[in-house]
């Protein structure tokens, strides 16, 4: 091995605060896929770039690298274009469920590899699991015939796509090396642009429910990864969105596909059908069918109004072996064994709903993982949850709370009671759609 | 394992500027020790605190559990004052093999535990291997009773001593986070605390044989080490040295053992005596056996000149199972097959030897390593070496280079050619003894 591409020298550039060269940040992500670099040099480098920082070139680099590390899929030979969204997550965030088909039916093909939660934010995966027979494992050559045929996939990552991120993220993870803009930025994108998708439209949120607290953080990450994307030639778009009470009135991974199927139904919430559009006007947008956001929203909803885009999510539901009589029907969906509802002590306006708390009673009811290898309950969580500003009368419901185990009911609702605030007067809930970029 | 102890908080911390306390230093250092933090994440943190610091209170707090992550050795049965010395290293410096026999016949008790030679600098340990049968892996309580006896032991670090430096040192190795002042003050005063001594005299190097280049760097490491060992207890006193040339007159293994010989014969080179009496003058005044560095100076030299540190010098090779006949008879060292002189080719003056290129060219002749299971030849290296300062004649010799292989010999006569520097007027070296510090 030539002594510049020894792992300790590339490490020691970095460190000192030197840009690393394309080449030696191929040879960084090479020893992540091969092991050719030790695990201890790996989170070396990854504490020195969190510390030190990358330039734009870098992350392109880094992004490539490991979009490199694995397949990156040939689409071409579905003639639709090719368009996904990505969210840096939130609580109650399940417009990928029904954007999806919303989007396949405007003529896009939406080719959609997604993630598992973990912590206080949900997973597409662990959503669409809660329809039985559901399989989110297809394989890359199954993916890409349901792509071509149905016009959507909803499916998890594959081993063969970029294992250089699934290497560095689980080091990130117990090394306190998460929270980087450029290894956030190369982790998402080297995913998304190795789905051989042609646009892609960034959901980035921040608040109490996000990953990123601060707006500053999350435009800035929004940011880099537009300018990422552009200098590898795919157009994208990052819409900022407000991410302090949880998007929707549903938190849990059964419950959130009911809310999903209503949304195609076209009884979806406020909030949640706001963010929905924006993303499906900027992909459509991106995808080059529709001149306008107007257009676009228009196609969007004649899509709703339909039926068709329903019809599209229980055309996926089907291709991936799922139950779709719990897509016709969604009280067949898992159901917890209890219900209870929290009520409000007294009438007044919704001042407040923290949608951490919220995902952590969530959590408390079964619905997600404080480890990887946890098992969740796809039936519990919380619904009917009010919104910031109503106006709720004495006794009137603030949240449903759905368990299968007292005990966890009886602190799930003490948690779920703190999180949400009456008052005399309403609360005011930030802009939801804050900033576009790109 | 309470979550404020997991390794990733710890990390996160350190990460974010905020000092550790001395429970999550223990924790760390534990870590590395029993195996409870995976590599990557101690050389996470290693990264961290490379590019963070460390606070003198935290640099106290790493080197004490670094010191009680094995033995601590107790010597409280030796009657006489414990006192050792450590050198940051450089080119040709020799002064343990000769310091500790002299400092021992002055009344104090030595108990030394040095390292081996990687890179370009030597370590006492191969230099004592020079001497057939000498053995450094004395068992711990081997070395007890010699101290006790001789009153100084020269051996190699044992696996009972601070195995968290061991472990730590080699993960610094690989992952660019040598070079950092509190890694590496713990690194060193944990083993030398752990000796069992009552007092340490420091000499810390600078210039182009040292580890530290810099004059500030070195500075800095002295007074970290210095006020550490003071808030731990033990008293300590600095000496900064110039290494732009090398100590001495000779490098390499068995040469060097050879001039250390000489300097307890009284015929030892003026920097190198020099240096090993400001260090000795310094540990007897630390170790109360003189009442001023001049009475201090006066018994060293009385020591010479009775011939009883030499005298000494051969109990120690005698009681550590090596040949007496070589110290007799330095002749009888392991000697090259062939040997060169590299001449003048003007008359004039020495302008520059460079310690690093002489160190090279040592190391090409095979006296050193650049991997840790190398094998060294304890014949090989340069005698007679000019000093900066020097008249030579035309033809006058600059070195002996002594090898035993052709090839290797024919390299490093080019690399100590372009490393001795002759011209019309003397150069100037850096003083040699720059600064005491504590």
């Amino acid at each position: 091995m030539d002594p510049a591409r020894f792992p300790q020298h590339i490490i020691a550039r970095k460190r000192d605060g030197l840009p690393l060269t394309p080449g030696e940040i191929r040879s960084f992500v090479q020893g992540a896929t091969d092991g050719s670099w030790a695990d201890y040099q790996l989170s070396a480098l990854l504490m020195a770039i969190f510390l030190r920082g990358m330039t734009q070139a870098e992350t392109a680099a880094l992004t490539e690298a490991m979009m490199r590390s694995g397949v990156v899929v040939d689409l071409s030979l579905v003639r639709r274009p090719k368009v996904d969204k990505h969210s840096s997550g939130g609580v109650g965030d399940k417009v990928s469920l029904h954007l999806a088909p919303m989007i396949a039916v405007c003529g896009a093909a939406v080719p959609m590899i997604s993630g598992r939660g973990l912590g206080h934010t949900g997973g597409t995966l662990d959503k669409l699991e809660s329809i039985a027979g559901f399989r989110v494992a297809l394989s890359l050559a199954e993916y890409r015939a349901q792509v071509e045929k149905v016009g959507a996939a909803l499916i998890g990552q594959t081993p063969e796509l970029a294992p250089a991120d699934k290497k560095l993220y689980a080091l990130r993870d117990v090394t306190g090396t998460v929270e980087s803009i450029p290894l956030i930025c190369a982790s998402i994108l080297c995913k998304k642009l190795a789905e051989g998708i042609d646009a892609l439209v960034l959901n980035v949120t921040y608040g109490r429910g996000a990953f990123m607290v601060e707006k500053a953080r999350a435009r800035e990450l929004a940011g880099v990864m537009v300018d990422i994307g552009r200098a590898m030639g795919k157009p994208m778009r990052a819409v900022i969105t407000a991410m302090d009470e949880p998007l929707g009135r549903s938190v849990g991974n059964g419950l959130e596909v009911a809310e999903s199927i209503a949304c195609l139904h076209g009884r979806g919430p406020a909030d949640l059908m706001a963010v929905t559009f924006a993303l499906g006007e900027h992909m459509l947008l991106l995808a080059g069918l529709a001149p306008t956001a107007e257009a676009a929203r228009e196609k969007l909803e004649a899509g709703l109004a339909s039926g068709a885009a329903l019809a599209k999510f229980r055309e996926i539901v089907v291709a991936q072996g799922g139950d779709a009589r719990m897509v016709d029907d969604p009280s067949r969906l898992p159901a917890a064994q209890r219900r209870e509802l929290l009520v409000s002590r007294a009438g007044g306006y919704v001042r407040d709903v923290d949608a951490r708390a919220i995902a952590l009673a969530s959590l408390r009811l079964g619905a997600g993982r404080t480890r990887a290898e946890d098992r969740i309950d796809p039936a519990v969580g919380l619904a009917r949850l009010v919104k910031i500003g109503e106006r709720v009368p004495r006794g009137g419901v603030l949240a449903e709370l759905h368990g299968n185990d007292a005990a966890a009911l009886a602190e799930a609702r003490v948690i779920a009671d703190r999180a949400i605030v009456v008052g005399e007067t309403p609360g005011t809930a930030a802009p939801l759609i804050d900033e576009v970029l790109g």
